[in-house]
């Protein structure tokens, strides 16, 4: 996750005003100008205890390759275990990202998730993009709502979560079955997503079911981060009946 | 469009090897080395009628920021009129795409539209990004299958489409009406996306139905390539029944 922990770098209007609201920024830099202007101003005023540092040029300072004039030094968001995400919700619903190595791909998946109500996230600590400043931008403030587990291997957190009563489904462009209508989302669930390549073998091997996106031509794709999206809100769909 | 034409310009692995299968590439510039390994060597070799010149390092002739080392020149895409896109289906399905400023988007909505069968495109040749290299790269080879009208005006182009017999369906956080189950999208239509700001107000104004994908949460908010991803999914899905 980085020295800075889950979140411990924010930068942009929207994924700045959403840590504000989580009560979990340190400090503020901004830009000088932009400090007047609004929403960035407004949002300042509304967080009158929050330290300001006005500079010229936040870019210098930034990770992100469009801060938007404004950075957030914060306090991290706590991992929680697998055990504490299937407790949190009465159906859970959680989703596992594997092996995906572009942080917006990432932060767009979260974002997502939260939308269709999917609020757990499980991600590896190594071999994919880590839940940085990026991944916090592309979520547009998501990831502040969300429950995030960071485990070793996403093939073991199958076999915990297995353990813990919670089906699995991996996505995959040659699953056994279609995701559309997968009764197994209505149960307790974990969707697994991997990268573009798909999912890994050994995950494969471990999921209850590996389901496929029905496409109109099988010569087309789907990025991984769409795939996501899709089965987050076939969750979504199954679940409002 | 630029100065090359649409697709004029093709870069990185998938969408380079889907512009070869097109017939479209006049000559490739590949890296060497690369041009000795699979699955690059094995284009080349398919492909014996298209010179290729070999560079030490392709990046600085290329446009996108990963070309995989190889770039291609390539005979551009003619662009449709809309007249055209409508009668080329018995029920077309059209996705129009406004106002949307990265490239990636653009590709990306491309690539997911072309899996649910959604294979005619209408963008606009200002206020929008460009059907370039990084569009290109983005949608992973899925423009080749395209049809594609390039129009001044989104909202004239809904105007124009309507009096074709096509209904439009615009998307957007505020709509009147929930986009799943849209019994309209088994008719002939098309799905206007907007940029992240939502629907430009000219555009919301002309269409028949402004439809809001639903969410879990209204403090949650989704990107517009996502939006128009469940939108194409919704339309195949009711159309698959």
């Amino acid at each position: 996750m980085g020295p800075a922990g889950i979140g411990g770098r924010v930068e942009g209007l929207h994924a700045v005003a959403a840590a504000l609201e989580a009560g979990r920024v340190r400090s503020l830099t901004v830009e000088e100008g932009r400090s007047r202007r609004s929403p960035l101003a407004e949002m300042i005023a509304a967080h009158p205890g929050v330290p300001v540092t006005v500079v010229e040029d936040v870019r210098p300072l930034s990770v992100t390759t469009a801060p938007q004039g404004v950075v957030a030094d914060c306090r991290p968001i706590a991992a929680l275990d697998l055990a504490a995400l299937v407790g949190a919700e009465e159906v859970p619903a959680i989703l596992a990202i594997d092996h995906v190595e572009d942080p917006h791909n990432l932060g767009a998946m979260a974002r997502t998730a939260m939308a269709a109500g999917v609020r757990s996230l499980v991600v590896p600590d190594r071999r994919g993009a880590p839940l940085d400043a990026a991944a916090f931008k592309a979520a547009a403030g998501a990831l502040e709502h969300a429950r995030i587990s960071v485990v070793s291997s996403i093939a073991e957190a199958v076999v915990r979560l297995g353990k813990l009563g919670v089906w699995s489904v991996g996505l995959d462009a040659d699953g056994d079955r279609e995701l559309f209508g997968l009764d197994l989302l209505t149960q307790p669930v974990v969707i697994v997503v991997g990268g573009e390549t798909g999912l890994h073998r050994l995950v494969r091997d471990r999921v209850d079911v590996v389901a496929s996106i029905p496409m109109a031509d099988s010569a087309e794709s789907l990025n991984a981060s769409v795939a996501a999206s899709l089965a987050c809100y076939e969750l979504f769909r199954l679940r409002r009946g």
